[in-house]
């Protein structure tokens, strides 16, 4: 029973976010009679709208529970104010994401009015392997979650997407050593990722943060330094040990506002670490 | 049984986020086993997830399905570069909220990290009479949300909080003639709130938008056409007839960004419409 009003919420998705009633007994496989009990049983409980056209949707208590989701708007609230300082910064897509199974799940995005399009949004999922966000993720994951994704197929979106195991291999070694990755045209060839790890109060890497930006003129190395300080401010702000013990100069760093990248102040980052 | 998945869910609250199996089945008013079944089918559909504590919290399961919730996410995704415009200009907090029964439930809030703090948070809900997003919504709804508010006791946060049916209907009427409101001091009396309606593709307030401030020092006045024309701005992105049809020089106004707030801007907006 529990599995029907499951499969009754499964039907919806961000392709198919407003049903008709025989649509969702379609794409749930249940009786029309039986989708008619429970839809008016989530309808009245509130997980279901009516719109205007007389087709359901997802309802705002569905919302309100979602946001007691500790993974997504409590470590949200956290980063916000680091992610307008990057936000301000670009004005680019500016992106949180964690891990859930083998894929990342965005828990918010700030974009500005002039920003490159971005295939992702909050709430949707992308694989790991194919995301600045997702490459940070999986190279702190554990053990199984890292050999289930290299045993499985690599989705290839362009052709710069990582392809073969080995090549994944290679780039998330590369990100534990260096603390963040670039992922140039991976999901659009035109869009290239500056992303981060964000440390929890055990050190877990528990998030990752990105800047989305056209790869055209585009001067990844100079986002390095606003990204990993927004990061570290995240980090330091959720009681992370490791944050909170950098050095002086680079805490000030991360405390201050993550200014608009220069190659100076990349470079005097450098120098702190 | 669906209303017995529904009590569990029902258990988690703001306030209780986390929860062991015994004060679910406490707050559900569930026997234990049922409790521990029902949870466990919430658990394996990802409605609910363990922290490293054994607690349940909500899961990222419900932070996807709600992102569908068209009056949550979808709204929320059109509004952001407005909001963030907002953000800019005042580095205090912009939020978003729509009417849900007789509440105002915010869909999002942006906050800097010198804002003024507010007590309302992302999918969290507060009394219309006492918000300046709820006394727009308040002011447009149906003559039967606002005949239920009127009639029910008014909850009082402060000394300043609106008390009376009577000052209730004074303060809508100058909303609906004002097209915005500023609301000083009713839910903490260190702060107030400019507002201002968003209008959907049928031109009905579907929403509201407010900037939180410190009172202090504040000129709300000062607010008042960097809110309304963000308001403006979130509107034509909706579509809305009426914001579409406005002079050329407000339109201007509206699609150029919302530039920090003076004097001399917010008379030269008034001119114009």
């Amino acid at each position: 029973m529990a599995t029907r009003l499951f499969r009754i919420l499964d039907a919806f998705s961000s392709e198919r976010s407003a049903l008709t009633l025989s649509a969702i007994s379609r794409h749930s496989g249940l009786a029309l009679t039986t989708t008619h009990r429970l839809v008016g049983e989530l309808a009245s409980w509130g997980a279901l709208e009516r719109d205007s056209q007389g087709k359901y949707r997802i309802g705002l208590r569905m919302y309100e529970l979602a946001a007691l989701a500790p993974r997504g708007p409590v470590l949200r609230e956290v980063a916000m104010p680091f992610l307008g300082d990057l936000y301000e910064a670009t004005h680019q897509n500016v992106q949180l994401g964690v891990l859930d199974g083998l894929e990342v799940v965005f828990v918010e995005r700030l974009s500005g009015r002039e920003a490159v399009r971005v295939v992702s949004r909050v709430g949707g999922r992308l694989p790991l392997h194919a995301t600045g966000v997702g490459l940070i993720l999986l190279a702190h994951a554990e053990h199984a979650v890292q050999e289930a994704v290299l045993d499985a197929p690599l989705k290839r979106f362009t052709s710069k997407t990582i392809a073969t195991p080995q090549q994944l291999r290679r780039v998330l070694a590369e990100v534990r050593r260096n603390g963040f990755v670039i992922s140039d045209g991976q999901i659009e060839l035109s869009n290239l990722s500056v992303a981060a790890p964000v440390h929890d109060e055990t050190d877990t890497v528990a998030a990752a943060l990105s800047v989305v930006v056209p790869s055209r003129g585009a001067d990844p190395r100079a986002l390095i330094p606003a990204v990993r300080a927004a990061a570290r401010g995240i980090s330091r702000a959720l009681g992370s040990p490791r944050a909170l013990a950098l050095p002086a100069s680079a805490r000030r760093e991360a405390a201050s506002r993550a200014a608009p990248p220069s190659r100076t102040r990349e470079e005097s980052l450098g120098d702190a670490e």
